[in-house]
Parts: C-alpha cells; sequence; structure tokens
C-alpha cells in the first residue's frame, strides 16, 4: 500500500505492507485525511517521530466486527493500555503507556489502510459528509475547550491564533453566546469570521487585561505571552498550542494576578460529530486545498505555507 | 518615628513623620512584625520598589473608630479604590487601582507607626498572641491554595519550597487528610514536618507524574520544571512563587498533558484566625530569630540566610 512516510525525509512509499488487525482491531481503509500543524511539527522534529504521518481521516471498515463493516468511521488517535489509572479512571486520553495515531510510537492515516482498535471507532452519520467528517478529530480538540473550562455567556473571550484549529475553537466558542474576539490579521481568516458573526481585532487595539478567558491557538512561543497581556487576573488561558522550544514566561504575574492555565489536548469526537450533524460548525470554507494522495508530498508543501488552512488528501 | 526604609540602599531612618489618618483609616501602632521573602525580593530589585518595607504584622490601633480603639489588630495589604469591576465583585485583592501595603505604592509596617483603611483590619482575638497574630497574612496565603484549587482528601498533594510560607502552606494541607508529601533539604525543616505528621522525601526519590496537586512555593526559578516532573497528567501545579526572572518553561507539556496551574495570592485573613484561636497551626517553631525593631538591619540579615525560618521585629 501507499503510506507517506517520514523518517528524517519526508516519503511517499508505495510498496508498504496492509497491516495486518488482531483481536479488537478493525482494519479501515483511508478514504479522506487532512494535514494538520501538529504533522508539520512532527516533519520540524518533534518528538523525533518516525514513521507514517496523519491522524485526522475519515476511512471505511473493511475487516472487523459485522457491525462495523463496511461502515463509514472516524477515529480517536489514542491506541490506550486498558489497565493504567488513567484507563481505569475513562481518561483514556492521558493514559500512561498510551500510542499515538501518526504522532507516537503507532502508524498514522497517511496510509491507504490503517488498523485501529474498535472502540477507537466512531460511525459517521449518513448526513455528514466525508468533507466533514474528516474535520471531527480537531472539531473534537475545539470542544475540549468548553470541556475543560465553564465559559459563561457573560464572559468575553479571545481566541489568538486562527489558523485551522483556531477557526473550529472560534466557532465553538461562538455557541456559548459568549463574546468572543477573534485576534487576526489575514483578510480571509477575517472575513470567514466575521461571516459566522465572531468579531475580529488586530493584536495592539486590543485592551490589556479584560479577557475572563483567552484561548491560546497561535502554535507558536510568542502566544503565551500576548495571552498572559490580555487576560484580566482570575482569568483563564486555556493552552492549544503544541511547538518545539521552551518559551519564557512570567510565571511571577500568573501567582500575583492568579491567573489559571489549563492545557487542553484531544476532545470528544461524539459531540464533535452531533454539532456537525446539527449544522452547526461550518467547515467547508476551511478547505484551503485538495490533492490525491498520490501528489502527498505537493500537499504537505501547501500546507507549510503560512496561514493555509486545511489541506485535504483524496484517496 | 522609625522606619526600615529601601531606596536602593536600606537603612533605619529615625526621623520620619508619623503618618496622618484620613477619613476612614485608622492610625495604627506597631506591635511586632514579620520579614517575609518578598522583602527580600524587593531588597533585590524586584519591582523597582521605594519606601518603607514590611507586610506582615499585628499593631494596635491608636486612632480610629471607637469600635477599633485599643484593639489588636492585623491589617490586609491590598489597599484598594472600591470603584473597579474586581472591587464591585469583591475581590479587593485583585482591585486594578491598588496599592500593597509595603510592596506597591504604600508605606510598610516596618515603621512604629501604620496608616490603613479600617475595613482592612480584623481583631485578634485574645486567645491569639501576637507571636501567633504576625502569622496571619502568610498563613491567610497558605490558605489561598485550598480557597483557589479543591484539594480531595484521596489527593497525594506535594509541597516543593518548604520555606516560611511552605511551612504554612504543608500545615493547612495537613488539614484536608490528603496524603501530603514535603520536599525538603534541611534537617531542621525535615523534623519539624514529621513531628507535624507531613511525610517528607528527597525531590530525586519522588516518582514523576503522580501527584494530583503539586505546590510550587521554591521561589526561584527552578521550581516550575520540578513541579512540572511531579504533577500528573491532568493535575494542578499552584503556583506559590514570586520572584525576579522569567524561566523557560514547557508549555507544550502543560498542553499535552492537560495541566492545570493556578496562580494564587493573598488569602482570607478571617479564616487564618480561626485556624490559630482553633490551635490547628504550629507557628511558634516557625520563629527562627527576633530583634528589636533597632536591630532591624541585622534582622534582614539574618533572614537571608538560606533556609531561615521566620524572623521577627519587636517593637
Amino acid at each position: 500500500m501507499r503510506g507517506l512516510i517520514f523518517d528524517g525525509q519526508l516519503r511517499l512509499d508505495t510498496s508498504l505492507p496492509i497491516p495486518q488487525y488482531q483481536g479488537d482491531g478493525a482494519l479501515l481503509k483511508i478514504r479522506q485525511a487532512g494535514i494538520c500543524n501538529t504533522d508539520l511539527e512532527l516533519v520540524a522534529g518533534m518528538y523525533n517521530f518516525s514513521g507514517i504521518l496523519g491522524h485526522e481521516f475519515v476511512a471505511e471498515v473493511v475487516e472487523g466486527s459485522p457491525t462495523l463493516m463496511g461502515k463509514r468511521v472516524v477515529g480517536e488517535i489514542s491506541v490506550v493500555c486498558g489497565q493504567c489509572d488513567f484507563c481505569q479512571r475513562s481518561i483514556p486520553s492521558q493514559c500512561r503507556n498510551r500510542m499515538t495515531v501518526g504522532i507516537r510510537r503507532y502508524p498514522g492515516a497517511f496510509a491507504d489502510y490503517l488498523v485501529l482498535p474498535q472502540r477507537n471507532l466512531h460511525i459517521v452519520p449518513d448526513m455528514v459528509s466525508d468533507d466533514q467528517a474528516v474535520f471531527v478529530e480537531p472539531l473534537a480538540a475545539a470542544l475540549q475547550v468548553t470541556e475543560g473550562v465553564h465559559i459563561s455567556p457573560r464572559d468575553r473571550v479571545i481566541v489568538i491564533g486562527l489558523g485551522k484549529l483556531g477557526m473550529l475553537i472560534a466557532q465553538v466558542l461562538k455557541l456559548t453566546g459568549a463574546d468572543v474576539i477573534a485576534v487576526v490579521r489575514r483578510e480571509q481568516q477575517a472575513r470567514l469570521l466575521q461571516n459566522w458573526g465572531i468579531q475580529t481585532a488586530a493584536l495592539e487595539d486590543l485592551e490589556p487585561q479584560r479577557a475572563q478567558v483567552v484561548v491560546e491557538v497561535t502554535g507558536n512561543e510568542d502566544g503565551f505571552a500576548a495571552a498572559l497581556n490580555l487576560v484580566e487576573s482570575r482569568g483563564t488561558i486555556v493552552l492549544k498550542s503544541t511547538y518545539n522550544g521552551l518559551p519564557q514566561a512570567d510565571l511571577t504575574q500568573i501567582a500575583v494576578r492568579e491567573i489559571r492555565i489549563v492545557g487542553s489536548r484531544c476532545g470528544p469526537f461524539d459531540a464533535a460529530l452531533r454539532l456537525l450533524e446539527r449544522g452547526l460548525v461550518d467547515t467547508q470554507p476551511l478547505i484551503e486545498a485538495r490533492y490525491p494522495f498520490d501528489e502527498a508530498l505537493l500537499a504537505m508543501e501547501h500546507a507549510q505555507i503560512k496561514g493555509a488552512l486545511k489541506v485535504l488528501l483524496d484517496f
């Protein structure tokens, strides 16, 4: 089968063996996949990753239990031990022994086939298209913001970093009724946000210390200091950014102003599917480009353009 | 009157004017004061402070309302505007226009007299001695840990940094019933903690990622990385440390492991007085030394010895 591999260099391998499913696993035939910033970070050296990339996908079950056979599915990316204290507490996304699809010690979805435990799979309702379903993983990650922090309808919430994930987070936050402000530079993003009824602003026009919640999804080292400047005392910064680097952080200010920082990772797939089914999140304008999988290297190059939105791979 | 002044250099001034009280204020005659790490940080250059130092004290009201006259009192250190959104929400400790006794734009308590708004004052019950009452301000700050974070009796809680404040925090945490471990190097602190029934350990003997809550009160730049190593995924780090410096912080780990950081500053004086009155917190062994105020410069030198516990000033 074909697979997009990174092992120090990025290459499309066309002679990989189809993975074998065992026991609880299902064999998935990938229909469509999306390129995430994490894929770009891995190629830039994060986690010393080596293997098949990719963790955003929609697929068809081609081998597995009868209830799943032939179904379109999306898949949670943590492959867990089922034994550790986090698994016992039903927090599999923090399993102490987890592997992560296309990120850590587990093959990714930028390939013709992928094996996953059946417990990781969610059936995609008929009225949710492939183009929507491929956004379930990042939309779930966006919903982890409201899973982790209570956003009150009275809050002022600022999102900084309106890339692929930030645009989904802004839409999720909009649904809370809160006063949402998106800090954005690019005209394309600003127009989309305004179409969705979300206020946009330039960073330099915002008064410091006036937001109850700031969501930091810039994906770079400068994001945290900007968030700290915008959040009011006793307010909350939600950290979504992951990247290579150890920025300096004004921890004394966090103590004195009694700020809360909440790290936020993977989220609830079932809620993401419900929002898509209800038509409450708009994914179509987030698709920047689509490439046949044979042109995956070109697709990755496209995704690396600053400000690029979602680049899809069609299988 | 006498006052310990820092204006680039530390000196005892003996010819300061007695401050005038106005309107809502009360004139306090200081009975006893305590030296805090923050005083040492200010002398080291934090906040470019200039003026009379000191914010831990017990005093007698010598001018003010009849209900307060002659009473022994302790005083909250935020002098607030009463008008801003935080004051309106009854969070005066985060007043946007606040001054802070002996820390920011307000004279301190290392002086014969101090004027404070009467709303800042708490009467000290007869059965609480001066030696205990002088600990009310830091004990309140210790209680702000349990004010800000729910400590469950099932939690494992690690305190790192068992200095003056850390020793009070460990005692407050002990009262929750949680499994409290104090990371301590000095024999004197270890013995005291063990006497109080608190387990002690060396940092290198603790397994990483096994504490639900880590309280970081080291007062130095290395504390945060140690806390991040000890806290489990989805756990909470309470940040008490304030210091000059901008340490590097692994913010990506916070996002991926979904850790929460809670900044924590001043706390509830009334609760601190209740704990002292009930005999639930032991302050006597924390008194390292006492000096007459005329020897305040010597006292400050003593307080700067690494590992020194509370140094008191008697008036």
